[in-house]
């Protein structure tokens, strides 16, 4: 998958991140992962869930990974953080 | 699956969840579900790295499914929340 196929899920207001993901996948990508981190991992949830029920009907969810990432701090310390990865299929 | 093999998920601190899991899963359960809903989502991701990573190295993830609910207010108005099962496999 090439990487304008990937969505980040932020911070940002839900219809921002649903409205990438329509775009992509109306100029012909086959399928879009939705990628986020910590608490913005039910914000992806939302969007998966939003496209299909609400946007586009004829997507369906592929495989779901969660994940475990390390992030270093300014200090030079080390937090994880969890991680998902929802894949978004069309057809 | 037994009800009893479910942990939902809620606003508890992440420790609370985890014990649970490893409760059930020391105590003979093959497997166990977390359930979470709306924010809770990223907390339910948390506990299962959490518990694979640091409590019982041999889980692993099952199959995970995301899904829409619809919750209805004291007043009467629908509004949907999106929700998340985790599965998680010992052996």
């Amino acid at each position: 998958m090439s990487e304008e196929n990937v969505v980040y899920i932020g911070n940002k207001p839900v219809m921002n991140y649903i409205l990438a993901v329509v775009t992509q996948m109306n100029s012909g990508a086959p399928q879009v992962m939705l990628k986020a981190r910590g608490r913005a991992i039910s914000r992806a949830v939302d969007v998966a869930e939003i496209v299909r029920n609400k946007f586009i009907t004829d997507v369906g969810i592929g495989t779901i990974d969660i994940s475990t990432e390390e992030l270093e701090s300014r200090e030079g310390s080390n937090s994880n953080v969890s991680a998902i990865e929802i894949q978004l299929c069309k057809g």
